[in-house]
């Protein structure tokens, strides 16, 4: 059945502090001194990658036991290459990033091809990479002068 | 010049909860009970919504001088259209979002049609939505099993 997901981002007063907020849960987001600003949290593309990396480790944990694949320990490491000049508004760049690579460790006593058939399942599972390897439609429905 | 950006996800002992870090922030994800987690964060798709509207938030900061736009507050509303049966195994459901939408809201005197061109330059400016619009590749270079 189709969900809302729901989310904020609010702007804190002076600098580039951002204060998200999803389901009660907050998350501060800026970006470091050398782009302007305060660095007192990940900046958006790093929060990118860290959700694309758990949603991987959560598609693991939770489809495990019905895949019949036992692990001690998951972890994903994310990088993505990413070049500020498109973003500081080079029309030759693209502002995104440009490629995205990611690698899938397990602590486990399964074999390495099973290993890589249950991480083949998991990016096939997971909700982030699909948005971002097929792209969603993304519109904005209105632009509010609040009083 | 490019940068190489990195988070790593690794998941906690028990449950569904994962542990992330980028440039030495964390950040705790995890799903909802009734999703089979323990709710002690937002989960990834909710941090991607997070990640989207911070994203145009630090646009609208860093570039209103430049812009000559002026305000005094700004958030972003974002929301999306999820259908957990997707991610569940249902292969006629898109394991992804389906459609995500915005509103922007600023507290400022600009007139209206200025408001949505410098709403329109911070999605277009936005690295995230170039992300999530145009998609980007993403690629597992590597299953590796840690001793």
């Amino acid at each position: 059945m189709l969900q809302t997901v729901k989310a904020t981002a609010k702007k804190v007063p002076g600098g580039l502090t951002v204060e998200n907020e999803a389901r009660g849960f907050k998350l501060i987001m800026d970006e470091p001194v050398e782009m302007g600003g305060t660095n007192k949290g990940m900046n958006p593309i790093e929060a990118l990658l860290c959700a694309l990396g758990s949603c991987q480790v959560i598609v693991a944990s939770a489809f495990a036991k019905a895949k019949n694949f036992k692990f001690e320990e998951c972890f994903v490491e994310v990088e993505g290459d990413f070049d500020p000049e498109g973003f500081m508004g080079n029309p030759d760049i693209r502002n995104g990033f440009q490629d995205i690579r990611f690698k899938v460790h397990f602590k486990t006593d399964e074999a390495q091809d099973k290993c890589e058939e249950f991480a083949e399942f998991m990016a096939q599972q997971c909700p982030v990479e699909d948005n971002l390897v097929n792209g969603v439609k993304v519109t904005r429905t209105s632009v509010v002068i609040d009083k």
